[in-house]
């Protein structure tokens, strides 16, 4: 049985550049929780750090997790929304920032064992370019990996997990796929840094999603996952299962064959829909997708992979969709 | 219900810039309808011309037409595939060249006509450009819709369905997308002038391709359509359906809703599959896809349109094919 | 000689959905005229109703127009920004929106009046869509052209300008592409609506921008120009010529052969530079090109063009370029 | 200073799946050898096995390269242009083949160490799926490793060097960027396992050629180089230079940074021109960029690089185009 959790203020307020006022009401963490636990089949939670989880709001967070008996599944420091982080983060010009960034995640891990969560998902997307000739790429590929590292050693205990991204908020993302993540954890050699997959992001990398979930999981370094759907082109954070039916059969198909352990949380921008409800509707069809896995028989399936078999692969998968 | 043809080609073999060769081994036309002949569900055949309709062997087409009782559903003719047309066609820097390719698509209208085909399908490739500064777009466009006009002019019984690509073979399409084969028609004003849309091309402009169809239908100018799949980025010409579901969910309501009447053709490119059980599987899908749309509740349908709701939209989805 | 103007707000700060308090600080009018002013080649204010100008700054707006010797070149209603909008504009499923969007566009006329502008630019950004089966495609399309035609009819001394875009705020913007643009032109036979061409979405329709200039030059539609640059996926905004070099050479060619004589406002979202900075960049990168263009000798390229000789073509730019 | 070379190919005919006899005339290896000799700036060979280099013609090439004086560059087997390879070289799901791709590559070694060549570019380009589903990712990528290492282990003085392209032939290539590439080297720990970056292909994965360059570099696995240029979404294979020019000239701008010593070949398609007049282009254009790159003051630029500084950087990028 896979485990879905939700990032909390996946039910809260979206704004864009151009309605930077927010689509809708922002809401206060009470409200957050409360409309989170109108959700069935969510049994986890996870912040993002400054926004609902800081120093003020940990103990009431922890208040919360306990009476709602939600499980703290992963924290993303914030790496990307206060100006300091506007030139970067980890790969900041500026040394003084690039200290800021991983002092910022030690604290996010204090804000962990506080709350009994033992992952932290960075996701430095202000580590980046935007125009030719503006970065000096190795550097900061070196300083990356530094930063990277030295948080993984002073925070044994705790999984550091990379959220890559091809672009967005930067026009060119340094954790740009799969691969690169990983090979961020193997020249870095630590156990514990491994990899969030978020579909959206690797969709917008031109990746199958399914051949980049067993891509980290041959390696033990799929920490995370997060889950939307998307056209394509852009992380449109929308509705899992809106858009995608067959691609995400695969993924669950995988995650049930390699039996992924860990939560899969929500990550969504419901900028025009009631929140709560938009993400209702993605743990949905996660619960719908991960019953249609349950339904492939494994040896058929295997027989299909073994022969790449596309005819008899696409014949089984509308036996399962329409009989 | 809806009536589902087969271009002729799409059950034999495929080549590409690196196979030159072919993936597999070519077909006589026998063996094409023959092929054809033992997929159920198909009541037509469209023909690429010059590759398997020509003067040649156009008494034998009629033959097996007749034999097989096949309608003949449309003709596309070869403006793409000889030498001649490697730098355009209807936009041709070379007069000469230019003429034709009116010449070639009134010999396809005797063609048609000796088959008992009412329907052109111009899918004019080459007329675009590769290069900056390469081509004079005010010429061009000029002589396309010249071009096109004649061939209406002089064929009223017939009617000319332009099938509108974003790219390739030309690294940029004059007809690139729904819009401009639109423009087209309305500027040129021939009631006999129409638009085919293909659904991989459709993908490509990024479009969504039941806005597609609904933007040619409610002009009375969708005279033609080809199905497949692909990823996004390109024509990859795939079995429709393998990839997407809701999408094409989405584009078989709104042929139901707008009664389309005309053929849809498969357009496929099974490089790799046995090409007879590829183009199989894609007339399966659709035959599952039009069951799904005709299981739709219209006056359901009608009240999420009308509210625009996301929400409910995915949740019937969701319910239709997991119930 | 090219008229070259700015939007207002581009020299002032920018946010966007993670850095949601802004790049940088916020600025005030008086900062933003002054800022534009210290950019030498600058002839020309546009505006984003709302956020510049409104009934509150019109009489300052116009003092200073007055005062620094600027022509009022366009206001871009806010039909984008405000949450009433969230679901669309003149497509809105509600039908008192609808109305609200043509009064907010002829409430800009009256500002229009007031500071001597002729030009309303419409980018209705929120006229789209998210999810399939969300639109109902047919009424949406018909609304827009009817909103569109209203505005015309109202107000026949004023241009109304359509600024396509074919995503973001929307996944799908309805307004898509320099044929769409057309297509709706043709379809009201308004003399005073016309085009807005943005150089970053026309890239992010996978135009050619040249080609889509000529498209709407060559029908007189062609009523204003919006420079930036991006990588093509997206509208990143960023300085026109801090990556692009021959397609904009192309560009401006054009425009001199077909003798533009509208302005070209920069309109571009500097998020981590000093605004005013790169506003500068981008018009000194548009005087440079018009240089280059300047010095293209009109007979040699057209018989390139001619011929189609990408050969010759290449060469002659890297002559321009490299000596 | 750069050395240039010639894939002899490029000099060449070119067909696609729709012009499949081709869009001009085949050559003889002669005449292939004479073209290129008549391109100055020229110092180097780079061959596609089976095409052009085989059992057969390996005695007369290597008396044309002694002739010409040419150096033999790279060797790239066919691993995509004989029907055996339609399903995968490296990942075909039938062992022969797999070991097939083994003995290929090792017969390309014998080759090489006939013409006095050092690398194997390999281009497995059948290796990757096109259907959801269709392919078993960690057998596929295991078997792609162990293949690589064991060429690289019976041939311990041949670099085999990697060519990543993320689509084409297939929907999607197992080796699909700079950073898969990269992971493969790093996991086998092969010293003589090195990295091609094709330019058009790193534009294909959304990557910034330069980073792609340094992130090679610094690792001492920048083994070859392909130029040619495309418009982003595909691998257009064009003369290089037609449309980028500042992201060529940062690129050129880190070869020189990083004292690049390898060839660079030009790997171009070119269907519709002459294609030895387009290929004459490419090293013109290699040229122009080379001197352009040492025109640059490393001081300058690399304070540019050390604050991020996007706006000084376009600026001194116009003085370098524009004075």
């Amino acid at each position: 049985m896979l485990k879905f959790s939700v990032i909390l203020g996946n039910v809260g307020q979206c704004s864009d550049r151009y309605m930077t006022g927010g689509y809708g009401r922002p809401y206060e963490i009470e409200e957050l929780f409360d409309r989170v636990a109108s959700i069935e089949g969510v049994s986890g939670i996870e912040f993002v750090e400054n926004w609902q989880l800081n120093d003020k709001t940990v103990n009431k967070v922890a208040d919360f997790l306990k009476s709602y008996n939600y499980k703290a599944v992963a924290i993303i420091p914030d790496h990307f929304g206060t100006p300091i982080w506007g030139k970067g983060a980890f790969t900041n010009p500026d040394a003084k920032v690039r200290k800021a960034a991983v002092d910022k995640t030690m604290h996010c891990v204090d804000l962990a064992r506080a709350i009994g969560c033992d992952t932290i998902s960075i996701w430095n997307g202000q580590d980046g370019y935007d125009y030719p000739l503006q970065a000096d790429y190795m550097n900061a590929h070196k300083w990356m990996a530094e930063g990277f590292a030295e948080c993984c050693d002073r925070a044994p205990d705790i999984r550091f997990s990379l959220e890559y991204k091809p672009k967005e908020p930067r026009v060119h993302s340094f954790l740009a796929n799969v691969w690169t993540a990983l090979a961020y954890c193997l020249e870095s050699g630590r156990e514990n840094m491994g990899i969030t997959i978020d579909v959206g992001h690797s969709l917008e990398a031109y990746e199958d999603v399914a051949e980049a979930v067993c891509t980290a999981m041959a390696r033990g370094k799929m920490f995370h996952f997060h889950m939307n759907d998307n056209w394509r082109g852009w992380d449109d954070d929308m509705i899992a299962g809106s858009v995608r039916t067959i691609e995400y059969i695969e993924m669950f198909y995988y995650l049930r064959k390699y039996d992924y352990k860990n939560f899969i949380s929500t990550d969504q921008y419901p900028y025009r829909e009631d929140s709560r409800d938009a993400v209702e509707q993605t743990v949905k069809w996660m619960q719908a997708f991960e019953k249609a896995a349950q339904r492939i028989d494994m040896d058929r399936m295997q027989k299909i992979l073994d022969a790449n078999d596309a005819v008899a692969s696409t014949a089984y998968m509308r036996e399962l969709l329409f009989g």
